[in-house]
């Protein structure tokens, strides 16, 4: 169906739209109130038949949508009753992000365009809880979801292990759709920051840097076996990044009558129609993630009074916006910086984000985690590699947390400009020669240089260890 | 075979030992190298066929022994080639510890036992080979095996997830059988401390403290949903228990000639005829491992010259022993401490192993365990419980490795007279509503007292979270 949209909408053709009407016209005369009651074992078609809904206005494929999502945790079950299924309970009432994790952010991106389109609020209110429970209690720092490789699934609260983390790039994928929704609904920062989250790093290091090669799952700590593979049985996530990198500008930004909001930054000529009033076209020119300058340059302007809102996500602490002379300092973080004026051909906007490199912990219940920090610069979670860090152990690099960490060039790893280096340590005791167990002593600290590159840029060297969070080093 | 062995040397009769060889000669006629080429998939028969050799000296049992070993790694393969069933190499060639963890113990022990009766190096070379893979880079703290659900088997180097852990009693059984085997042949301590280590804690863990409820899996950590069980489906692990526990007192000690080796300590009469010389019978008083004083009073001794060999653990730094006015201090640790003499009735022998609250840690590669400490005090490891811990996540607690730790009587845990307790802290954003992730910041450190309970008493009160590896305070 979405091929088929966005065929139609490209071309203006209906031979493929044609096609999957009819192959909808047959879903809805065989699964139905009044036909067969029974509903798909891998959600899809429910975001799906709403997009088709859009696409002809025919309401018949919306309230196929709702019949679908309805059918779902029933008694007796009609797709095994089981959390693996999202079947365990009727949609409405579910709350908690639980079995596959591909599966449900499918199942919650229909649950929000359903409340979107009906006004239904009993599937928004499940969209939205089952929101919180996956992307604050159970989300990786790379935005990645689903602990578990038994069934691909969530684990529960706080159960994110890193070695072992299945972090399906799909699972990524439906994240990130299903936060845009609630982000067109709401216009909430936090989700476009969830977005941004998975988009550098749970999705991105889902296809290699020469575009050839794929993973599956994205565990945040490895010994070197896990690599990308040029295709897979079950290819869904190869042609899941093609589609989303291929539509990325359309979620750079979103308009509503007479305001316009940027959720992320990037390189960019937008053109919008403002209603009634002209076109609102300008150009973007920036290098983030890398550097969080972003000048706007605005190159037609309709002669209304427009609102542009710029998102500072929530750690760009000091930010500042300039607008012409007028310089707004320190703007609120973790929200839309909005500024309404008549703009005009030649008006100049910066915003400058700072971009500080950040030692990120987890809540102390992911005990995965515990005495570890992640680095994160902007919204680029990095890694440690092997392969920066030859004659040392991985596993017995440790951050020193008062150190500065500096932006150095990297060369081997294209599109990715740099590095984080910092002093920290290594550990003796920690060949295979040193115990298993053994009493506590101090710790034969030596200074190290540390370099982290971008998660989403590992494994495209030799084969190594890789971790994203690393100990922090501890006193005697 | 086992219990008709048993049977026949505590009675006498021979009732249940012909069933047995009726059994054993049925294996012997339809797997061998004239007959079905063929051997298990579940280990076990191997060593009881060894046994029932020792019990009859009919060699033919120990020649199938021989037989269903070396049908292991065949090409093709006789049970599917799959390291599972240690079926993926020549049991002479294997050297590291992988697959289903019990069968990988069972294998191991019929391995030893082929070796000591056969001569044939070979076999003794893979279960000394495999012991080190298995306990010197794949054993949890408390002397648990097997780090994986998935198989209920070996991970790899180092991978020993705590909460995952899946540490079967029986495997623990089964590697304290292995190390029997391997401290008979080579008489070095750090067998019998293995021993000692999976008794006291990953195999008495198997149990309830009121003998009614049996674990199957030892987990390292929990959140208050694995609780004993009465009976399982697969029953092995309930009287795998019973078997073991009835036939201690013959792993206390052994005797060679004229030397007698004391493995552990515990109040018991020990009675030994000295080949040619006469009776050598003493008592043992002790309340080890609670308290580290061993008394020794001789009862009887013949008149020559014996040898005493008193195991000092590795931890026991500063031991001494008194042999009558003789103090022997600060004796070395992780061996044997040997007195020759002519001992009389009425000789008193007090060993002295100092019970220190140990700190221990693991090797930096244990990524589960970095930044953490497990309370080790002789032989018990300890674990804190949200027992008693009211209003206290466990999760939030941090160990200040300056502290000191006292013993303190403990109640609601019959046979357990003391728990360890100490000041640590706990850190505030412990909560539901604390940020998964967040910017590294100073810790908000609340002093706390922590109180440790032996790991073998868990979960004998009410349900709640339970840690072994607890983090260290660290610096801001």
């Amino acid at each position: 169906y979405q091929a088929a949209i966005a065929h139609h909408r490209a071309t203006g053709r209906r031979t493929l739209l044609d096609v999957s009407i009819r192959l909808a016209d047959h879903i809805c005369t065989t699964f139905g109130p009044t036909a067969r009651r029974g509903t798909d074992g891998h959600q899809e078609i429910e975001l799906a038949m709403v997009e088709l809904f859009r696409e002809t206005r025919d309401r018949r494929y919306l309230d196929e949508a709702v019949f679908l999502l309805e059918m779902r945790g029933q008694q007796p079950p009609v797709v095994g009753g089981s959390p693996y299924h999202q079947d365990h309970l009727p949609v409405r009432e579910q709350a908690e992000a639980v079995g596959h994790a591909v599966r449900l952010t499918y199942l919650a991106c229909a649950l929000a365009d359903v409340a979107m389109e009906t006004g239904d609020k009993g599937f928004g209110v499940a969209a939205h809880a089952l929101w919180a429970s996956a992307f604050e209690r159970k989300a990786y720092v790379t935005g990645g979801l689903g602990a578990r490789w038994q069934g691909e699934a969530f684990g529960e609260d706080y159960e994110l292990p890193n070695d072992t983390a299945y972090a399906e790039t799909c699972a990524a994928i439906g994240g990130f759709m299903w936060s845009w929704r609630l982000l067109i609904e709401t216009g909430e920062a936090r989700f476009a920051e969830a977005m941004e989250t998975a988009l550098y790093n749970g999705i991105l290091a889902g296809v290699s840097l020469d575009g050839e090669a794929y993973f599956y799952q994205n565990p945040l700590s490895d010994r070197g076996r896990h690599r990308r593979q040029p295709w897979f049985g079950t290819a869904c996530c190869p042609p899941n990044i093609a589609r989303l990198l291929m539509s990325l500008p359309g979620y750079l930004a979103s308009g509503s009558d007479k305001a316009l909001h940027l959720h992320t930054y990037a390189s960019a000529l937008i053109d919008v129609i403002v209603p009634g009033a002209g076109r609102l076209h300008f150009a973007v020119e920036t290098a983030y993630p890398w550097d969080g300058t972003v000048t706007i340059d605005v190159l037609d302007a309709p002669d209304v009074p427009v609102t542009l809102h710029l998102r500072i996500p929530s750690w760009a602490e000091g930010s500042s916006v300039a607008v012409g002379a007028q310089v707004a300092e320190d703007v609120s973080v973790g929200a839309y910086w909005a500024v309404t004026r008549r703009f005009a051909s030649g008006d100049r906007i910066v915003l400058d984000l700072p971009m500080r490199t950040r030692l990120i912990e987890a809540h102390p219940r992911v005990a995965s985690n515990a005495g570890r920090v992640a680095l994160v610069r902007g919204p680029v979670v990095h890694c440690v590699e092997a392969a920066d860090h030859p004659g040392v152990e991985v596993s017995s690099l440790a951050i020193d947390p008062q150190a500065g960490w500096d932006v150095k060039s990297i060369e081997g790893l294209p599109g990715c400009p740099h590095a984080l280096v910092g002093v920290g340590a290594t550990r003796g005791g920690s060949g295979p020669t040193a115990p298993l167990h053994h009493t506590r002593a101090p710790k034969d600290w030596r200074a190290a240089m540390v370099t982290a590159v971008p998660y989403f840029a590992w494994a495209n060297r030799e084969a190594g260890a890789m971790a994203v969070w690393l100990p922090v080093m501890q006193p005697d």
